[in-house]
C-alpha cells in the first residue's frame, strides 16, 4: 500500500475489517449466494474508493468510523460491477484480483445472483439506521442518493452502455470524457461527496470534493491509459498493450504519450488545488494524489 | 384487470403513466440500456405490488400520489428480477409476459445492463428528494430500508437461490415455505407494509400490513401451484403442467389437490381477517383478497 499514508492505512484497516460483517452469513439455505458475495470482496486490494469516503469525512470534521457503512456499500458496488463485467455475455474474464473471477469460482448463475446481491446490500447496509445511528437522517438520505445515482444509469451503469456500444469503434473526445466520466468517474466523485455529505458541511464544502473527485478520477484514467501503452506486463502484474492491440481510443491514442502525460499532471494539480482551503488538514489526500501520478514517472 | 375494484384500477392508471417518467430518458449515448430499462417494464399486467403500496397508503391515511415513486421502485425491482430470471445461465426463457424478453429483443449484455440499472433505479427514484418531497425524511428512510432487505438476501434473492440449490430436488415442506416467503412474499409483504410506513402510521398497524401482505403471499403462491396443476394453458395463457413435469416441489405435490386448496382458503381467509380492524375503508382490498381465490373456483 505505498500510496497510503499512516492515517488512510488506518482507514483501509478499518474497511477490511467491516467489509465482510456487513455481508450476509454464510449459514442457511441460500448460503452459497452469501458466500460468492464474500468471495467477490476479498482481495480488493487499494480500496481507493471507501478510503476516499472516510478521508472526506474526517477532511469535513466528522468521525470516519460513523461512515463505515457507507464506504463498505460503495466497496459492493465497486465489487459487483466487477462481479458483472467479467461474465461471459460481458468482458468473460476468467480471473479477477489474482484469482478466479466468481463465474469461475461460483458458475455463471451464481455470480449473477451474487452481483445482484452486493448492488442489494449496499442500500440495505446504508439504509440501516442501525448502522447510520450517529448521522442525521437527511444526510443519510442525501449520501444514498448521491451513491444511487453515482452507481446507475446517470453513472457507471451509463458507462459501463458507452463503452460496450463503442466497442472496436474509434470515438471522439466527447464521447471519451463522458465514458469515463461515468464509468470510472461516477464512484470515484460519489466517494468524496457522500463523505462530506455524511460530515454535515455546507454545500460549497461538498461541492469542493465533487471537484476533487473529477480531477482525481480523471487523472487516474489517464495515467492507467498511460500504463497500458509503456508498463511492462511484469511492472503491472497483468498484461500490457490490450488498449492499442483492441484499436481502443485512449488519452494516449488521442493526445499522444507526451500529451496525455501532460494532462495527467495538469489533472492532478487542479485536484490537489482543490484541496487548498483545507490546509494542513488535507496533508494525507495530497500525498495520495500525488503518488498517483508517481506511477508513470 | 377484473380483480381490481375502481380505486384499486385508479391506481393501476396512476402507475401506469408515472412508471416510464422514473425511468430514464432513451436519448443519448447510453440510449440502449435505457430503452431496455423501459421495455422491461412495459405489459407488466396487474401491477399488483405497486397497487398494493398505493392502497396501503391510502388505508393508512396518507395521500396515494405521495407514495407513487416508491410504488413504481417497487415495480422496476421486480421488472429487473424477471429480466435477470429469464436470462440464458437462469431460467433461459425466451418469451415474457407475451412478448420477446430482455435478452431475446436487446441481447445477453444489455439485458444484463438494463436488469442492473432498475434494481439501481429503484432506489435513485425513491431516494430522490424531488420525489418524496411531502413525506417525512424518516418514512422515507425506513420504507427505502423496507424496500432494500425485501429485495435482497434475507428477501428475494435469497429465495431465489433456494429455488436454484434444490432444482430437480424434492424438498420438505420447511424449505418450501422459506422459498416462497422469501422469493415471491417479501416484495408482496414489503408492498404493504411500505405503503403504511410512509403513511406515518403506528408500528401496530404496520404490523398489521406485514401480516396481511404474508398471507396474501401464501395464499398467491399456493393458488399458482393448484393452476399449474389443474388448469388448461388456454385459460391461463401459459404452458402448464411444467411443476409436475420438472418434477418440483409445490403445494399441490405435497398436500394433494384437496389439501391444497383447503391451505389456499384458510390463508385468504387470514389475509381478510388482518384487516378487520379497517372497517369498511378496507372494502377494496377485501375484494382484492377474495378475487384471487375464485381463479381456482
Amino acid at each position: 500500500m505505498g500510496i497510503y499514508t499512516e492515517q488512510l492505512h488506518r482507514h483501509l484497516q478499518a474497511i477490511e475489517c467491516a467489509l465482510p460483517t456487513y455481508l450476509p452469513t454464510t449459514d442457511g439455505r441460500a448460503g452459497v449466494t452469501a458466500e460468492a458475495m464474500h468471495y467477490a470482496c476479498e482481495g480488493g486490494g487499494k480500496r481507493l474508493r471507501p478510503v476516499l469516503v472516510l478521508e472526506w469525512m474526517r477532511l469535513c470534521g466528522g468521525d470516519p468510523q460513523d461512515a463505515l457503512a457507507f464506504a463498505c456499500a460503495l466497496e459492493m458496488i465497486h465489487s459487483y460491477s466487477l462481479v458483472h463485467d467479467d461474465l461471459p455475455c460481458m468482458d468473460n474474464s476468467p480471473m479477477r484480483r489474482g484469482k478466479p473471477s466468481a463465474h469461475a469460482a461460483y458458475g455463471e448463475t451464481m455470480a449473477l445472483l451474487a452481483g445482484d446481491g452486493l448492488l442489494n446490500r449496499a442500500f440495505e447496509v446504508c439504509l440501516d439506521p442501525a448502522n447510520t445511528a450517529a448521522l442525521k437522517p437527511e444526510n443519510v438520505l442525501k449520501a444514498a442518493h448521491t451513491l444511487a445515482v453515482a452507481a446507475g444509469y446517470e453513472g457507471m451503469i451509463g458507462g459501463q452502455t458507452i463503452d460496450l456500444a463503442n466497442e472496436g469503434k474509434r470515438i471522439d473526445v466527447d464521447t471519451l470524457r463522458e465514458l469515463h466520466r461515468k464509468k470510472t468517474g461516477a464512484l470515484l466523485i460519489a466517494a468524496c461527496q457522500l463523505g462530506a455529505q455524511l460530515a454535515d458541511t455546507d454545500a460549497d464544502t461538498v461541492n469542493t470534493a465533487v471537484e476533487y473527485g473529477a480531477h482525481l478520477g480523471l487523472a487516474f484514467q489517464i495515467v492507467d491509459d498511460i500504463l497500458d501503452a509503456t508498463a511492462t506486463a511484469e511492472q503491472l502484474g497483468k498484461p500490457v498493450g490490450a488498449d492499442e492491440q483492441n484499436e481502443k481510443t485512449t488519452y494516449v491514442s488521442l493526445f499522444g504519450l507526451d500529451g496525455a502525460i501532460e494532462m495527467a499532471k495538469e489533472e492532478t494539480a487542479a485536484a490537489t488545488t482543490a484541496l487548498d482551503a483545507f490546509g494542513d488538514r488535507a496533508a494525507d489526500l495530497r500525498t495520495l494524489t500525488a503518488e498517483l501520478l508517481t506511477r508513470i514517472s
